[in-house]
């Protein structure tokens, strides 16, 4: 059976996934580049980021790298909520946003993008959106569906993870803990009381000081 | 120069160090012992607990007893919040409490409790509480002369400690972090943005499931 993943979800020591003040400039708000720097050195990262050329064998490779390049391992379609696409709110307008990732997005899978507005279909490189207004349970049939048959993995941003942790669709949840007090911001854990009942969980450690997380959902 | 120092502090993935509704009964609230589930293994809680006649070399040695004991090495005395002595509220009232570790307390040396009412000195064996109102500054002073040039400890429960870390107190802070999400109770981190920033931060997961983390105060 395909699966509905999480990866490289990173959060404060205070469950923090993304700052206060997200912007154009500021995608995870006050918190800056903060929750991410275990991932920027890595091979997995520098090869996504549309370097390639200059960075052939760039890259770490231990045991953050491990994590990070699972995330497109047997993946098919992802699943992001729109704050993840881009910083506007309400009706979308015709500004020639599209996306933070350039003309070539690093999916190259269908997207759904959840929104509450309608937006037309986009396809850049091999990555096409579609936005759509959907409960989790409706917008995964969908997904899986735009996979066929593989993995769909769940982008983000935090508000989306924790509906579908809500919804119990989540098969796989990769949660990386950075030993920073951000105090406030979107919060990860918030009505999940209960959340490793369901789950059996494994840890971690790494070098560069984050502490990953694997949650594998239990045989239902 | 003698620190001040918080030891076996377990907190939730969310970032609870205590749950929702204490009592005697529930000195944890609804957390019930999970949050400790890592520490009664131990050889230190083993032996902490009375039980040593028939304990003698029992209890486990690997990395959780490693964190666990040092919490009396050099040690002089502890600083409690009222709430770690017992239940109650208000005005103490002649009911024969005693704390919650009958004769013979593990702590073995003086410890400061805070509370806005007054209450006698007690001794029990080789511990005396002396009941304080005072800042906590004003209280690490007075801990600091009854430590006689040893550190004093932080004992909890995470409101105190949340307070003296506020107050930029604290010389080494040793929290564990429990793959549980508790959802309510009392949170350790909230106030506390950018406390990374006057530590050094050490992070090793143990076999047992829990992180823990050291945290450093830097120099001064």
């Amino acid at each position: 059976m395909p699966k509905l993943r999480v990866h490289n979800l990173a959060v404060s020591l205070d469950g923090f996934a993304t700052g206060e003040g997200q912007s154009l400039e500021a995608p995870f708000g006050h918190a800056g580049g903060r929750l991410m720097q275990w991932f920027f050195p890595t091979s997995t990262f520098v090869g996504m980021s549309g370097h390639e050329s200059e960075a052939v064998g760039a890259g770490t490779h231990g045991v953050d790298d491990a994590f990070a390049s699972a995330w497109g391992v047997g993946v098919g379609a992802e699943i992001m909520g729109r704050r993840k696409f881009g910083p506007q709110t309400g009706p979308w307008v015709d500004d020639g946003w599209q996306g933070w990732w350039g003309d070539e997005p690093p999916f190259r899978t269908p997207v759904v993008v959840l929104t509450h507005h309608p937006h037309p279909d986009l396809t850049l490189g091999e990555t096409t959106f579609h936005f759509r207004e959907a409960t989790p349970a409706d917008a995964l049939d969908y997904a899986f569906e735009l996979a066929g048959g593989r993995d769909v993995r769940l982008g983000g941003g935090p508000t989306v993870v924790r509906e579908f942790l809500e919804a119990d669709l989540v098969d796989h949840l990769h949660v990386v803990v950075v030993p920073i007090v951000l105090g406030r911001g979107v919060r990860l854990w918030d009505g999940l009381e209960g959340l490793e009942e369901r789950f059996d969980v494994e840890t971690v450690a790494s070098p560069s000081g984050v502490v990953h997380h694997v949650f594998t959902r239990k045989p239902r």
